[in-house]
Order: structure tokens, then C-alpha cells, then sequence
């Protein structure tokens, strides 16, 4: 039987090197212990029509295991959490809520952050980028005090536990590393985002990530 | 046995009615063939304290049921989905596409979508939005193209049936009701939206949400 397949690229600039979406199913894989491999592409295939059949916008990763095709780190991550006990806990309303946490930080808190640091990697010298730039670090500010107030002193979203809602809150948080406002804001949620760091599956997972750029080289 | 309990406004301006999020919610009780309930909140509600209990983010909706407190459209869904065969189907695998497709309309697409209806609707006078109005459209383009290369000629995203994909990603398209980019730029979306949108069950839902408005009115 033949691992699941994710692919990364095989080489991004330094600001999105520990960054790519990749990372997070890395992450859920080591997490779960389920031992996988890396299918490297570079630029250049992410429009080819065989790309385009494991992953219709042409991003990273997508995700083979067998007969399956998935994509979006946040269904791949889902998948693999609904097999490992130690990405989502087995009592039924725990599992809705780390579930919710995961939407959050896709659908709520990323867009935002997206947005903020969008404007300062690929359009810093643009007037309009000048001009949105308060509001759209505004919203951020207002969406990271929101997170802060309900993670309070909990170590982890839910409480005691680490889940998938975690891996991918912490993920979403890290897009904020370039600059400091994630402290500056919400000193608890930096502590989280750490105390998620921390952990060996995920150093495991960004020594893979890392590695596979420094392979490439 | 109370039913489960969704919140939503009690009022919203013209351009967001009918597109509220908690209508995904609704619509997914309504393909469940399940009985809900609605608590009307006010804006000056979504900074309580006792509002924020139930939605950290103080957005709408949030779902109740017993013991149960979730937030997130997303969220809601798939657990309402997960509980009914009308929204999922049995098979592993297509399930987890089903999956992939709620993901891929909350984190890839509705980003962008968002981007591009905002400026429109919130900052249709500013210098920074006029600037940045090409980009966020071609950057929808872009992702409406891709979408309708893969659904093709199918009815539905992974085929011949109906998913909560199809729900979620045909709700995300309705943002764009406001002009006819999705029918300008991919005539099989337009009337991918229009079949979800027949369905007998989100009709239901829409009914209930602009009811809800005019009663309060």
C-alpha cells in the first residue's frame, strides 16, 4: 500500500518559504503519524491540464491517496483529522467545535489577514495599496482582539486540547510572522501561536517544508 | 426535544438581504428535512457580551442546539449535513470531495468575491478603491474561469448530485447577484447557481430569511 501523496512547490520566494498550505496537511499528517510523500512542482505546472485535474485553481497542495483526489488544505486537513484521534477529540459536540475553529480561521480570520499582508508583499509601492492599507489593518487588529477575548488564558481554542482547529487557527496567526502586530495586539495569542510551534509534529513538518526548498537548490 | 436555534438579523440593508449567512444554515435544515428555530438579533446585539458567548466574532449566524453552541456558516453545515443523507453522500470518498468543494467556496473563493463586492458596496467613492477595483475583479474573473472549467457540463460540482459543495458554493455565487459578472464570464455557473437556487429547499430558506425581515419591518 503506497502512502498518500501531497504536492508543494519545489521552490517559493523567501517571504512564503514556512508559509505554503502545504504545510498544514504536513503538520496533520505528522500530528496523526501517518507517514506520506511529497510530490514537488514548480510554477510552471500549476496551469498544465494535469495539474489542473488534481487541483482545478492550480493551487498547492492537493491531495492523492489511492483513488481519492482532494484539495484545499482545509478539506485535506478535515480528512485526515476523521482518522486520528489525536486531531479531533471523539466526543461528538467537541468534535463540532474544534471543527468551527478550523471555518474560523479559514473563513474568517484569514481573509482578513490575507488581505493586510497581500498589500505589503506584492503591492507596497501602489497608491491604492497606501490608501487601504489603515482599514484593512484595522480589520485585522479587530479580528485578532476578538480571537484574544475568547481564547482568554485557555492554553488551546476548546481549553486543554489541542485539535485540528488549532493547527489551523496557529497556521492562519503565522501569515502575520513578518511583522509584529499579532504581539502588539493580543500578547495571548502569540503565546498560542508559539505553544503550537512548539510542537514536534509541527517543527517536524516545517524541517520538511523547509528542507524540500533547500533539496531543490 | 427543542429544535436547534439559528440566529439572524432582524433587519439588514436592502443590498445583504437575502444574502445573510445565516440563509446557508437555513437552507441546510430546510435539505435536511429539519425543524429549526430563529432568534432575531439586532445589530446592537452582535457586541454583547451574552451575544459574544454564542459567536466570539459577533457575527451572524450561530446555531444552538441543546448543549451545543457553533459559529461559522461553514461550520453549521457540515455539521447538519453530516447528520443527514440529503447533503452528503455515503460513500468515504465522495463525501470528502463534498467536503472539498465547501472549502474551496469559503477559502478560495469567497475571498475574493468578498474583495471585489465590498468595494462596491462599502467604498464605492474612495481613491484606494477605484485603484484597486481592476485587480479585485480580474482576480474574480480569474477564479469564475477556473471553476467553470471544471464543473463543465456536469449538473453539479462533483457530478449528477446535489452536496453541501454545491450549497455552499452556489451561495458564495450569489454574492455576485449584484451584476452579471458570473453570467458574462461563465454561462454553465450561472446556471449552476440558478439550478441550486430552484431547489425547493432553498427556497424555503429564502422565504424564511426576507420573512423575517418584512415581519420585523
Amino acid at each position: 500500500m503506497t502512502a498518500p501523496v501531497v504536492t508543494a512547490f519545489r521552490w517559493v520566494p523567501p517571504f512564503a518559504q514556512g508559509l505554503v498550505r502545504d504545510l498544514r496537511v504536513r503538520w496533520a499528517m505528522e500530528e496523526a503519524g501517518r507517514p506520506y510523500d511529497v510530490k514537488l512542482i514548480g510554477f510552471e505546472d500549476q496551469g498544465t491540464d494535469a495539474y489542473r485535474a488534481l487541483q482545478p485553481f492550480g493551487q498547492v497542495p492537493a491531495y492523492t491517496d489511492g483513488g481519492l483526489t482532494l484539495f484545499e488544505s482545509g478539506a485535506i486537513v478535515l480528512h485526515v483529522a476523521e482518522g486520528s484521534d489525536a486531531l479531533l477529540p471523539a466526543d461528538a459536540d467537541a468534535r463540532a467545535r474544534a471543527i468551527t475553529w478550523m471555518f474560523s480561521a479559514l473563513n474568517t480570520m484569514e481573509p482578513a489577514i490575507q488581505g493586510l499582508v497581500e498589500i505589503d508583499i506584492f503591492f507596497p509601492d501602489e497608491d491604492w495599496a497606501k490608501g487601504r492599507r489603515p482599514g484593512a489593518e484595522a480589520r485585522v487588529v479587530q479580528r485578532l482582539k476578538e480571537l484574544s477575548t475568547r481564547l482568554a488564558d485557555r492554553p488551546y481554542l476548546d481549553g486543554e486540547r489541542f485539535t485540528a482547529g488549532d493547527l489551523m487557527m496557529s497556521s492562519v496567526l503565522r501569515i502575520l510572522h513578518a511583522g509584529d502586530l499579532v504581539e502588539q495586539t493580543a500578547p495571548n495569542l502569540a503565546a498560542y501561536r508559539a505553544r503550537c510551534e512548539a510542537r514536534p509534529a509541527f517543527q517536524k513538518a516545517l524541517a520538511g517544508q523547509m528542507g524540500d526548498f533547500v533539496d531543490a537548490a
